[in-house]
């Protein structure tokens, strides 16, 4: 099986590498896919946003998410099974909890936190490399998940809760929850909550955001409008975004994680 | 066969991660190579050059390279056969150009964009993940290339345009058309483009550019001169290039892509 | 037998993905770990330590670590086998000595500036390509180490010198020799040296950097302690390091490469 890992990491320093070679330590020929190291220092909704979005893609296998900012202290760390068969691994904060319910629930859940699988001694700051990628390199290798820990039950589990977007009038209210590189700003709201508004492919539409009011155009992709106009669109996962073609909207119209962003026709 | 991406998704999001995992969802036990996620954003001819330096170590595989400013339009998805062997697969935007006349030309060409092995349904936005990488995989994994899609013309097919550099006098004018993480900038000039000039190596040398003239030395590598000094040396590609040693000579002669660069015996 | 690579090449360009290209055209199916590519540029004590700090996660393989700025000049070139079998491959700059001696010390060493595995024509600038990548492949494939090149005296090897830190009164003087992508500041200093100080685990401590003074505290990890806080904290590899909680240190201090830290009571 194959292992994936999300964390936020980094790739300049050499966590992701040590990890990478404990798993290959453990075992040899393992099939290991970064998911991203990108995911913002701490940002717990971010990362289980984004493993939820992908899990779609990803080959079955055992999928390890670090996002932790509780690392060292008496938070939990899990290996879980869902119903789906999807393998998790990572910290009980919730960093795990969107995926799961995409994969229809928990199964069977394990406290990892004394592992017989990790590296001892257990340092104070750097599970990724003496916790969860042991478990996880045991896990794909074929150890039973029962051996990984001890048994928990499945509804004490930390989730990550995500806000709806609302209707105001005509508008759509939604929340920024996750920036990529481009600067393209995803929301808490996908093309079903513009039902019944104005808002339809090719109208045009105001979006505003920290007081401020931007003309744009709903559309299916940045080509079809002109260079640094904006546009509502759904991404490649579905749900809803603000983007400026080629340029970046959440620079250009101070955007943060967590602003209301209210999406209105013209 | 082994796969090899370049593209310009950048390491921070979760996009090569999902080819990735797109291509062993295919291929269990692929062969991947991230040739380079930095190409700068939408910046197609420097795509294709950087394509083109590498094929030469390459092993043989399918290539391909997904610099796609318009992606989600009408323009064509391609993958193609070279004579030397080499499969490519890319956008119809002249990205994989350059390479293709290295290796001979274009053999067989495929439009693959509503190919057999694209994931349905097909995203407006991430044709990486949607047409390119599975394509790739199945390629890669023995699918014939006439299965891929609809044969086209090479003819017909886009190319990148690289201007060439000139010789005014005694001078050599040149145009930036890369620049590395070290602030090294590669023209489009090569060795031979010195010939009949007092431009040899050991031999000392104006840069001229955006107005502004500096001192140098033609050199064989950076540790040839004192720290900070300007060098003219063909690079690891065979391409002359400028750099500072141990500097950045983009940032500190404010050489940007597409400036034309001056060179001359001092 | 798997490689691992370590460079200051970034992941921006394509340095990386052309050097696995060669080791996989060499060695196809070669089991190959980046370690991190984000060493800063020519930082070759810092490259040498994390190598180091790595070395007892890693599998056994052939360890390639290039941070070469003498890279094209007379700078030997190197092949060597360590006391415990490790094999490290790289410029003869110390970027290897610091694992050498951590594995035992040096027990066969051969010059492969000229090695046979190397690729023809050998650039000025890229030794990565066409030095050690192709003879790490040659050695992970199974080439004997004697063929890579010229045997060599181990004792005539370039070494990297770290200070020690030293006891002044109640304090401890170091010195930041590494700083992460957190800003997390790692100290040439271990647990050990605060034997027979007031500064044990819970304990508050002073920091002076650069003339100036910040309150903290001796602690186990980040969450034991408020955010924004600062700690002492033995890190991941049992060095002591300064951090602060879901901080960045070295800029929020003014912490720099080889700058004296001071650590006393409160």
């Amino acid at each position: 099986m194959i292992v994936t890992l999300l964390t936020d990491y980094g790739r300049d320093d050499e966590f992701v590498g040590v990890c990478h070679a404990v798993i290959r330590t453990i075992h040899p020929g393992a099939e290991i896919v970064d998911l991203t190291h990108g995911i913002p220092r701490h940002a717990v909704r971010q990362g289980a946003i984004v493993l939820r979005n992908a899990l779609p893609y990803l080959p079955p296998g055992v999928h390890v998410a670090v996002v932790d900012p509780q690392v060292g202290t008496e938070r939990r760390a899990l290996a879980l099974r869902c119903a789906d068969g999807s393998v998790l691994v990572g910290p009980d904060n919730g960093v795990l909890s969107l995926a799961w319910a995409a994969a229809g629930g928990v199964h069977e859940a394990y406290d990892i936190s004394r592992s017989p699988h990790r590296l001892e001694p257990v340092s104070a700051t750097f599970h990724g490399r003496d916790v969860f990628a042991p478990v996880a390199a045991q896990l794909a290798k074929g150890a039973p998940l029962p051996e990984a820990g001890e048994p928990l039950d499945p509804d004490e589990l930390a989730v990550v809760e995500l806000s709806a977007s609302r209707r105001e009038g005509d508008s759509v209210v939604a929340q920024a929850v996750t920036v990529d590189r481009y600067g393209n700003v995803g929301l808490n709201a996908g093309h079903a909550d513009l039902a019944g508004t104005e808002l339809r492919l090719g109208s045009e539409l105001e979006v505003e955001v920290r007081g401020a009011r931007h003309s744009g155009r709903v559309a299916e992709t940045f080509a079809d409008v002109a260079p640094d106009e904006l546009i509502l669109y759904e991404d490649a996962y579905r749900t809803l975004a603000v983007a400026l073609n080629r340029g970046d909207a959440a620079a250009t119209l101070g955007i943060r994680i967590d602003d209301e962003v209210r999406l209105s026709p013209r």
